[in-house]
């Protein structure tokens, strides 16, 4: 069975050494010293390696099963989600004033990626009821945030999102799930929605089920969707749990993993449900919250790749095959480990390499979360909202493929599920497909990020990679990290000129290169958060760290992502100066 | 449900406009006219297509049973198994002597694409037989081939291969399964081989099992191995099948796909063993197949690749999601289909460049197979050796990319079992693994066989690359093909030199890049089928073919792949000559 240390001391280290986060101004960053995240880091490590990770196997194997209506979750999940509320995780960035404890979302993504690689389809249950919560607490009336939000923070309730339908996921507009307006200002809910995940189960005592749907006589497409509140069971005016609504889940869907979470297809029939925002504002009200839900998904990828690998490590170091080509390594044994071979520190070096870096990213991106929204800085909203697809788009893409090389090392023995490490890649596969399909991501960044606001985040963005290179271009040791981030920078720049100068005449000329810039754009980042970490290991080795194995480690880890991964942005760069021309040449019919 | 529709007139396009088989002077290729091999096909595809495809996710979905000893294959396997051995597909190029067809190899391989593109895992009851058989047909007395051979060809008797054991795959000389000589000059076997395909089932009056044992008090390691049969049943001295053997299934794996096939802990009890070939020289034996092993594998990643592919290209035709960037092409209907975006043709287009050259690559190696063997040309035996790790390798990774591509295209429909993308993601991901993990490919290419015979064959693979180029540079039309493959063609030879001048006094200075250098390879090989593509469709355009459309989308498919994919080479040759220096930076215990 697979196993699942908690990174504790490398999210320290991007915590305190890299982001400073007790040093900054943003409000509630100074509480979060080093022993006070040590402590709250150290016990969600104990939980997530203890008690989440042991049944991740069993979720898989396992299962949910639907029976007269009812979903049955597998062995030992309800227990765990008993002793996860009762550990106080479900509401750590919630605001106090509805039982959470205000921490910053920094905090809660650090926890989060712990609780996502411990076990992804357990985590998804807390995580689709933090998304919707956040949506009441950002769009509904106090009374709604006073009836569902207690409940829902602790995770005494559970919540969901429904958008896709059978017909239509990407295209919203399209959905034909109705909202008949009632006398006493609630509405019928009707309609069917599909691949809800948490959509049922009996681990909570009510699912709080947001939903969009048309109320007849508004706006054609996107534009006439509004978001409503549909409770399992309706909440009485003393808040108990009164009658049962008129939700009910139609069928669990068969998928290729998460099989631990129950993706259900629901279907509404006349149910009562409360307008959460504007009328024919629900795009709008579910867009808010998509920065987060999409940074929230690229950290799957993260956490997926970080799993995978720390079981590809001990296979490495504990399986014997061959012999080191430079001389045998364990002359006394039958053969050598694994890792002594080449190709093996190649596929083990690009997953930490990967992995180190992917989890700086997605820290600072939460950082700049908090700064947007607790310092209310705009700029940083800005910045985010350009790099939320690609948060998403290549950690999901790359952390995939992480989970891949990570089977790989196994052989045969990855194939099998007895090791755990098919899970991996399966349920690593989703995070690349939901909260909008890469495609979309790249859609998203090309198609509208980089022209947003004038191109100021983008130009931002590029001012942000040049300072950086500007201030450490002289100092020792840092060679290795300024000039191949100026390289891949001035790449990146050259493409977005690119499509400045032929998405005008032709959008088709800039969306053919949309997932090569999306990919090109995460190499970059990755690349400056190897430049950050290094300046900051540098630091602490000039400073006489006490952990110098440590920090010499991750400068290695840095060099080897510098000369051997983001070499990767001149392909990008080639394939998009390529246009559109060889990508549309064909006729719908000639494929 | 996936349907498949049998590549046929690809098939024909490579076999007679593109290697123009009916011409060679290799014996038995003027058989193969456009007639014949149109025959032949066609009937391949009906089989493929109408018996083997609808029984793929049934396969999947009821995998195999083992109950008192005895294996279920799914429901359909054992009727469909009678169905092709009725029609004679089991020994298309076996001797004649032993009921076979003696058809050529590359025919074969032609109609094996289409077995595995419909059901790799049905495929496989077939092709170990195939293996098994050949084994025996090079290296088997008289006798032997008299008594296994007919029936083998026929496939009323199948095969096995037993190489692995639980300590041991890659590393087989630490192999523990013991041979020892009996009186009668046979060998009691004794051990346990796991990951066995087609290991024990019923579909078959007896299983012929190869198995790798050591005979006590032979050399250590490697040089002690010897091959032995070992049949499920005792073939009786007038050719019937007697009594059963000491040998059983212990166990069936639960694996992540091919499902269909029975994967079986193979236990050998003293069970009775007759040595084949000769003693303690079992790895060469076994050898002697490897390059056809390896490459019916290499075909599978394609084979999985189109059968994914045809079914996204549907799906994309028929979905309706969005608007065209460029303006709504099908105004009536409520959206676009899926294949207007950019996005999704980048992604069907890579695909598709992918297939249609891979299809050239394997059917131009079986072709060296065929001039190595039966006009018993060194030149060619030597350059198909080279190849068949970047045929293994490279088309199994790429292939494995191309069905998580396809399923992308389906979005969340991707990720549920429903349509069956996700299978064809899960089988393919066997092909990178088995017959030498890809990662043995890359030594076995880098290590070995770049060196072989004073690097003869890596140079003779040079100039041909070179001749084409020249031969065709001033070729109207064939520009976009000759210099982006002469770029690449100089990226692998600046690998290659890179490997001599460092190799030699740091080995791991090659083997760090033997990843990087296969794939490169893989690229420069495609992107020749796509020169000799080209020039097969630009000759038919100027004779005035009648199907100028398909030679139109030939052209335009080869440019995608020339301008979008070939540029690849760099990036690998740019990690390359970072040498071993990153690779190798950490110790075993800073992972």
């Amino acid at each position: 069975m697979p196993s699942y240390t908690a990174p504790t001391k490398d999210l320290q280290f991007v915590l305190h050494d890299v982001l400073k986060t007790s040093e900054s101004s943003i409000p509630g960053y100074s509480d979060l010293d080093r022993d006070f995240t040590a402590a709250v880091l150290e016990e969600a490590g104990k939980i997530t390696s203890e008690v989440l990770a042991p049944l991740n196997v069993v979720g898989d194997k396992e299962g949910c099963t639907l029976e007269n209506g009812v979903v049955r979750v597998p062995t030992g999940f309800k227990e765990a989600f008993d002793q996860v509320r009762e550990g106080g995780w479900t509401g750590l960035d919630m605001p106090e004033e509805f039982g959470g404890q205000n921490m910053p979302y920094v905090l809660g993504t650090a926890v989060g990626e712990m609780f996502s690689a411990s076990n992804q389809a357990f985590t998804m249950y807390q995580g689709l009821t933090h998304g919707a919560a956040s949506a009441i607490l950002a769009h509904g009336t106090q009374e709604q945030k006073e009836t569902y939000l207690p409940n829902m923070v602790s995770c005494e309730w559970t919540g969901t999102m429904n958008l896709t339908e059978p017909h239509c996921g990407t295209d919203l507009g399209m959905m034909r799930t109705k909202a008949e307006p009632q006398d006493d200002g609630s509405y019928k809910v009707s309609g069917q929605k599909i691949f809800i995940s948490a959509g049922e189960h009996e681990m909570s005592d009510n699912i709080i089920h947001l939903v969009l749907a048309k109320i007849p006589g508004g706006p054609e497409g996107i534009k006439g969707v509004s978001l409503f509140i549909v409770p399992k069971f309706i909440v009485n005016d003393d808040g108990t749990v009164g009658a049962r609504n008129g939700v009910s889940c139609g069928a669990i869907e068969e998928k290729m993993g998460i099989h631990g979470n129950s993706t259900c297809v629901m279907n509404y029939d006349e149910a009562t449900g409360y307008l959460l925002g504007d009328m024919h504002k629900g795009m709008r009200a579910m867009f808010t919250m998509m920065n987060e839900a999409r940074i929230g998904v690229g950290m799957q990828g993260l956490s997926a790749a970080d799993a995978a690998y720390q079981n590809a490590v001990i296979y490495a170091n504990d399986r014997l095959q061959g012999r080191a080509v430079t001389g045998a390594e364990n002359p006394e044994g039958p053969a050598d480990p694994l890792i002594v071979h080449p190709d093996i520190r190649r596929s083990l070096m690009d997953q930490k390499s990967f992995i180190e870096a992917a989890r700086a990213f997605i820290l600072w991106s939460s950082q700049l979360i908090d700064q947007a929204h607790r310092a209310e800085d705009a700029d940083a909203d800005g910045l985010i909202s350009l790099m939320t697809p690609v948060v998403k788009g290549f950690l999901t893409d790359e952390g995939y493929d992480m989970t891949v090389k990570a089977q790989q090392i196994f052989g045969g023995h990855g194939y099998i599920e007895e090791h755990g490490m098919s899970q991996f890649t399966r349920d690593a596969r989703i995070a690349m497909i939901y909260e909008g399909a890469n495609g979309v991501q790249a859609l998203d960044l090309v198609g509208r990020k980089l022209a947003q606001d004038g191109g100021k985040h983008v130009m931002a963005f590029f001012a942000l990679v040049k300072d950086f290179c500007s201030e450490n271009k002289d100092v020792e040791g840092m060679e290795d990290f300024v000039e191949p981030l100026k390289v891949a920078s001035k790449h990146l720049q050259t493409a977005g000129m690119f499509f400045m100068q032929n998405g005008m005449k032709d959008p088709n000329a800039a969306l053919s290169g949309s997932n090569d810039f999306m990919h090109m754009m995460g190499h970059v980042c990755l690349g400056l958060m190897w430049g950050r970490m290094a300046k900051a290991s540098l630091e602490a080795l000039a400073n006489g760290t006490s952990d110098a194995a440590f920090h010499e480690t991750k400068l290695a880890t840095g060099r080897y992502y510098m000369a051997r991964r983001l070499p990767a942005t001149a392909m990008h760069l080639a394939r998009i100066e390529t246009g559109a021309e060889t990508v549309m040449a064909l006729a719908a019919d000639q494929f």
